[in-house]
């Protein structure tokens, strides 16, 4: 496979424009942007990723009806109010989709919604309203960006990235943005995050790449072990890169599902780096596993563990707190075989070799997790399986953010 | 069942005797007591359970091995070092027991051993002998205090505790000592704990009562979602009440196995109440589930969420994260029907009703929350079945004690 990333995001693509607002869906808020619009000038291929947690926001509902069909033209976003267990939720769901479907000459069936932030308190609808106006005619290229913005919450950095490459002799464009950065676990279309894409691809190839994609990247992903109410993740396909439509698992379906995966993964890994509060990504790599599922059980195990998460954040190398990790996550694993090493920028040391704990330099493993982005490699001997996972430190940001997170 | 708390700990009922004593296990502790040695006049018929982690400390090996025949007579065991992951571990383990049994007279397979500390680093055993000698000939009745002490690791208050209740016309006492404070999950008999009575019960009996006891109080702890490699919780009963020997389920079982519970759950809510870095202790009690096993599945998804646990120790009556962890954790529930309220001494408080977020007094929610000990309440309506869970806080001491645990 062959892709590069450029520079921009959901409006890299082909027919794609954007743009974002400070609409005060928060009162308080008059400078954040907190509302965005995407659209694409054709009806496109979509599919999309939901939250597994019982308790959804209604706009899930609303998208999941509106994307039965498989089609959708635009994505309307707010943050700052997460429309979730309110009353008049779906409702207001589908006003948000009307008001975006009319301002931009589309149908209310084929607007996807998308809300993040406070659970249970009603959203207003006249923010909504006003900045929907305000964008009207106003969707460019440009302000792809400024819909990135708009779709933070407690993210210090927006996230957008495009990428591309050849298929069919045709260059093919995917582009994405995304938030974090709390209430963010495993197993599911973490986040909000929307997609687009030029290529031609009927919506149930996009469905399957989508899942497969997921599967490595999103769904390795935690910074607190919490599972949103809201989680979305969307893409939509123009089919403008004017190559052969994909309708099959052929070779061009893989190399596809092979650069949203990669794609994927570099913004699991920007989610992580920029988890509530931290200071250090933390990619944990686990090789030697009996299965695929074992290696993933286990990687994700001390990525979620806060005992490692404090630790990292202290830059303590205690490898107690992974072998703790490992025997408790409920894979099959000979502890006798368990070899742990930190890895970083500054090198890599071993701590622990055949499950038992190391006498190591105590000051080049300081200086190792010293820096802002960790690798917890962790070597079995129980098979041929690897993982890899992604998370945070836990660090006095979580808890100061988390301690008072409505005002 | 009529039973009362009295003063004391393990040397509360008859027959028992316990010292405890600093032998600087870690060199560079030279003030805290860190060995500690139970000892009994007779031959105890004994239980107990263990950490359910792959990854053990061979104290744990020994230990089972040590009751394959269900008796004991003494306990040893250390803080500052958990002999975990260590190559020569299992023969120190046993090096322990020999230097306890000598000491006190008793055979070596009839000592319980554990010890809790740093995982991965070698157990120096010249202390543990000096230890030992110095508490030659000094074990008493007063000495079970000096035990509970030694015990103690990030702990900043000791457990112990007693309780007395009448059984065919005789008088009962049960006594414990227990440690915290951090490594400490739902489902298995977590951190250590020592238990001691004067029942005339069998080993096989004694076991049976000890799990059961287990299920409603320890396995409905979490501190911080990690399984320690060295938990065990073990019971010793010498006989001298002389009551009937318990060696069926008859009243006389049910009375003690009820008196267990009671006292285990106060035992529970203190382990929670001085989780590391804990400011406050945190009940969950969970009502209207369709069974037990999903009321105790949502109790501990509640207990267990960091976001939960930050917005308590933010006194931020936030429904949201309830709601969340309810949706997540595994347990079916209807989402309409779900109620939250927070209570504490200052009063009780309704923030979600049927599954809808509320608006509610923010100044009377914030007075609720600052006390030091919260009830969450979630009741729902698919059922009869109730759970209780017991948590804490999550605090920026959690985060600073697990950032260089260590030193």
């Amino acid at each position: 496979m062959d892709c590069k990333f450029i520079a921009g995001g959901v409006t890299a693509p082909q027919g794609f424009t954007a743009q974002g607002v400070c609409a005060s869906i928060k009162p308080s808020n008059t400078t954040k942007r907190d509302l965005a619009l995407i659209y694409c000038d054709t009806l496109c291929n979509s599919a999309a990723v939901f939250t597994k947690n019982l308790v959804k926001s209604d706009t899930i509902y609303v998208t999941q009806k509106h994307l039965e069909n498989g089609k959708a033209q635009a994505v309307v976003v707010n943050s700052g109010n997460a429309n979730a267990c309110n009353a008049d939720g779906y409702e207001k769901a589908e006003q948000m989709c009307k008001l975006a479907a009319d301002a931009l000459g589309v149908s209310a069936d084929d607007v996807i919604v998308a809300s993040t932030g406070v659970i249970g308190q009603e959203l207003p609808i006249e923010p909504v309203k006003k900045g929907i106006e305000a964008m009207r005619g106003t969707l460019s290229k440009d302000g792809g960006t400024n819909a990135a913005e708009a779709i933070m919450t407690t993210d210090t950095v927006k996230k957008e990235w495009a990428v591309q490459f050849e298929l069919d002799g045709k260059t093919v464009t995917v582009g994405g943005i995304a938030k974090g950065s709390g209430m963010i676990h495993i197993n599911m279309g973490t986040t909000l995050s929307f997609v687009t894409t030029d290529l031609a691809i009927s919506s149930q190839m996009l469905k399957e790449a989508l899942l497969e994609a997921v599967e490595e990247s999103y769904n390795m992903v935690s910074v607190d072990g919490d599972t949103s109410t809201n989680d979305t993740l969307a893409i939509m396909a123009s089919g403008m890169a004017g190559n052969k439509e994909i309708t099959e698992k052929n070779d061009d379906y893989n190399t596809f599902t092979a650069v949203l995966t990669e794609a994927f993964k570099a913004v699991a890994k920007k989610l992580a780096a920029d988890g509530e509060g931290a200071s250090k990504l933390l990619i944990c790599k686990v090789n030697g596993s009996k299965t695929k599922n074992d290696a993933k059980t286990i990687a994700k195990s001390i990525i979620c563990s806060s005992l490692v998460k404090a630790a990292m954040f202290g830059a303590d190398a205690n490898c107690g707190r992974i072998l703790c990790a490992v025997g408790y996550s409920g894979a099959e694993v000979n502890v006798h075989n368990i070899d742990v090493s930190y890895r970083s920028a500054k090198g890599e040391i071993l701590v622990c070799k055949d499950g038992l704990g190391l006498a190591f330099d105590e000051e080049k493993a300081k200086e190792i997790l010293l820096e802002n982005e960790i690798e917890i490699l962790v070597s079995l001997s129980d098979g041929n399986a690897s993982a890899e996972a992604y998370g945070c430190d836990l660090t006095y940001d979580y808890v100061k953010i988390n301690g008072d997170y409505r005002t």
